[in-house]
């Protein structure tokens, strides 16, 4: 069983909100041409609330404000095997009726909000914008001691990886892979690279195929990596069959204490690419998230030859505020940052994504 | 003055639906906490519905199904320079509170529906899937005899050509004009090359850096025209400043009776690139888009050379049925064809997008 919301909106500047008798006979009107009758009226403090039902699983809550917006929920439940009556035409009748009683404007989301599905379709982009993915499949589901792993299947960008209900990379997603790698400016053939993170495997695979001197990644949780191997090939390829090899290592390990680790054996790398979190989304760069992103920050500096480059994701171009403090941040760092930026349309993200190269100024 | 509408559903097994005054004491009490009390209880054929409100703006429409599904639906109205109360934080609190009470699952729209907005920002992809836009303001926007055309601006893709509500192209998009000239892999040099439609500019701009021999442009509304000179550069570049040149024209007229001149004449082209209106998404191939869809393919094919190529966008990649009820009319052609096809992902689409590639069977 899933519930189809529709939603309308209508602009009524001769709605009466105090007297919803006399201003809701168009709204009774055109409701009950599709069988939905009034069931309550409440008279609200600004303005009215109406339900209406039919006999067939439809129900409808009509909303009124004082300044004449008028939105209509149209919830149909669809039980499997019956046809839905609720479509786009129906509403564009409701809305045509309604205008021509003398609704100025209209506006509907043209697609109804699915209620009920097996799982959740809607994420939302950094800056709170409704998205549906087409996911088709729950492909794989496990809580892990550090967070809530799920693979999706959609037809548009092949398997997808979901962590802690973020998208974090699909199949379709080599371009962000090839972004935070320096999108083919950097010949990795006889580098010291160091992974934060990566439990996908796109940026190992990608980088073995050049031949790199050495490659460590220290990625968290064996559960990414296992899920990596087994549903995204599209991704990995065959680079975490083996988690070592003659030039890489994969640790399965917090990186922290790695990063630390190597600062007191003053070990060097030519790169760092860091895949771990996206910048915060926060109204001050303040917090654990911030503090987590300043710490991994001054290690990965740190273990930095003088010149190496530190390639990081950051976060949705819309998200130009959480980018700015970020660029704070690197501004204040103790050793003396230099950067540039990236932006690129990550398919699955549904948003154009901004990533960072850091080097050290000399 | 905006309304956002934050829209929960909770699994309930335990709900009695046919007592609504027992099995709303743990609803009720959650909502009491952001003061929203009960305005009105209807017991409806398939379940129950309650609608409260508080005094400060929200109301909220809760409806429970005799599976358990609860969905509640919170509206808060939003006065500009105000504080808005609800949050993803309060959301989750009510999830919480419900699951504690006995609610097995939750899901939720972790980012409200807004209603009252200044322009629509919710568009569908072709399979019903609901996107909603950054569009942070019309530019522009006139009906004309033939269409609606709409100019919005968007941080992440700039200017945004959308006709009739379909969304056509935006700045970002360089990779739609691409694909539907084949990619790179053609060569126009020395080229006749027919574009149908095509009026913001792109297509042309493209061939015109390549020298061809001519281009020939028939695009019905000058209004587009005039308005992507003016606003969607980053698509047209200066390719349409002035209507004819040495070796291109854009005729600002109905392609039909051109294609039908053409064809009287015996005039051939090297390239014909359809860029009029993607494939209909309909449950058969039949009515007035497809015998127009039909007859601009037969058209076109009679005035493309032995060994010319048509070119033209399809639909989603998602919109599967469709794309191969095209496919079928190709393989139904007088002239006998093949075709190869190709999907790229258009940012401003939040969609992969197929393109085609016809030539004559010879």
């Amino acid at each position: 069983m899933v519930v189809n919301t529709f939603m309308i909106e209508l602009s009524c500047p001769n709605l009466n909100v105090n007297n919803p008798d006399s201003s809701s006979k168009v709204i009774e009107k055109v409701l009950n041409e599709y069988s939905l009758t009034k069931n309550s009226v409440s008279l609200l403090n600004d303005g009215f609330a109406m339900v209406f039902s039919s006999e067939t699983s439809c129900s409808a809550f009509v909303r009124a404000y004082p300044d004449g917006l008028l939105t209509i929920d149209i919830h149909e439940r669809v039980v499997s095997g019956e046809n839905n009556r609720f479509s786009n035409d129906i509403l564009s009748h409701i809305e045509n009726k309604m205008k021509s009683e003398g609704a100025s404007r209209t506006l509907s989301l043209t697609t109804p909000v699915k209620r009920g599905t097996k799982f959740n379709c809607y994420f939302p982009t950094t800056v709170g914008l409704l998205i549906e993915y087409d996911f088709d499949e729950l492909v794989f589901e496990e809580q892990t001691p550090f967070q809530n792993v799920k693979i999706y299947h959609s037809p548009q960008f092949g398997n997808m990886l979901i962590l802690d209900d973020d998208p974090n990379l699909a199949e379709s997603d080599i371009i962000y892979t090839r972004t935070i790698c320096g999108s083919g400016r950097e010949n990795f053939k006889d580098k010291n690279i160091l992974i934060l993170g990566g439990g996908d495997g796109g940026i190992l695979n990608e980088l073995l195929k050049q031949n790199p001197a050495y490659v460590t990644m220290v990625e968290i949780d064996q559960v990414v990596i296992d899920a990596s191997v087994k549903y995204l090939r599209g991704i990995c390829d065959s680079a975490m069959d083996k988690l070592e090899g003659d030039n890489y290592k994969v640790i399965v390990e917090d990186c922290v204490p790695w990063l630390e680790k190597f600062i007191k054996e003053g070990k060097k790398f030519d790169y760092v690419i860091n895949d771990l979190t996206a910048i915060p989304v926060t109204p001050e760069p303040v917090g654990e998230m911030w503090e987590f992103m300043r710490k991994i920050l001054n290690l990965s500096i740190s273990v930095l030859s003088d010149n190496g480059k530190y390639f990081t994701q950051g976060n949705g171009l819309n998200a130009q505020s959480a980018l700015k403090m970020y660029e704070k941040q690197l501004n204040l760092l103790e050793t003396r940052v230099e950067y540039s930026k990236e932006k690129v349309f990550v398919p699955s993200y549904l948003e154009c994504w901004v990533f960072y190269e850091v080097w050290k100024k000399l």
